[in-house]
């Protein structure tokens, strides 16, 4: 079996989560198997083994999972975004709507360096909403952003096109289509 | 320097956060180092060399950080230990006692299995309140606890007695008494 087929079938589907009508893709059991966490880590930095970035920024708090692991794996930092009021330091933010309301989310000030070459890293791409607000943290720093990855990718969301706009790689594991 | 010197140098203090009078370990500036961060995984998982745990919980959200490169350092599964809510499938919860008011976390049900010897991972020990709970769902589900990791202990707090009960190791990397 490939490695996307296997995420796939680890994948646990929960109905109506975190609201009726959608099914939610739980990840939970992809982390209970460490040597397929290991492949996944590999194969989302298989496209930067020549030019590795030079941090990766993971989103609170499943993005914390994997994100560490490929900063571990290129060796650079980790640099956490996070939902407004956790990060203790000075920081900058950035707000952004969601389906009702809107979300802020924050990244210490002096974490990403100007022109650095950055990776965003997430659990899963949906809409891209937080996504591309970790990237335009990035940005507001000077820095670049140098690619997205995710182990999910929910297609029918078109999260792609929103990030389309950083003119860097996007790429996830696996991607629902929706029914 | 020795590790925890290094650790002690990097954390950074900032003054009255959450709230006025505390002072805060911040420790994102140890995340940005990437080699420091391999030999705290290291120096964590020593005691654990020659009968290594079946699982590691980590505990939402700092407590991912290392408690995944805890687990991909054994090879073992990792289980998050999550705020109410979160957890998309079934699940067991455990409530406490704050200074104000009271937290609820949860654990998937399915995760910890009888028998199993698991360790509970999180980036801070302060009144020991959210590791007791990590602890009392381990249990809860036949399993027991091996030992407690922490990065940091505010030593002052006296979580470190909250822990005595489970009958394992508690070991953090650098400890702080209070002025």
């Amino acid at each position: 079996m490939n490695l996307s087929d296997k995420v796939k079938t680890t994948i646990r589907d929960v109905a109506d989560f975190p609201k009726p009508g959608i099914l939610f893709k739980d990840i939970t059991p992809i982390l209970e198997d460490s040597q397929l966490c290991a492949e996944i880590t590999a194969e989302l930095a298989k496209p930067y083994e020549n030019q590795k970035p030079d941090a990766i920024v993971g989103v609170e708090s499943r993005g914390f999972l994997f994100g560490m692991l490929l900063a571990q794996h290129f060796n650079i930092p980790f640099i956490p975004v996070r939902k407004a009021g956790k990060l203790p330091y000075e920081t900058i933010s950035y707000s952004y709507d969601l389906e009702y309301g809107s979300a802020t989310v924050e990244m210490h000030v002096d974490s990403v360096k100007p022109h650095w070459n950055v990776m965003v890293h997430d659990d899963l791409l949906a809409t891209g909403g937080t996504a591309a607000a970790a990237a335009e943290l990035i940005q507001k720093q000077g820095a670049k952003v140098c690619g997205f990855t995710f182990v999910v990718e929910l297609s029918f969301l078109n999260g792609k096109k929103v990030l389309e706009k950083y003119n860097s790689r996007t790429d996830s594991l696996v991607a629902y289509d929706g029914d």
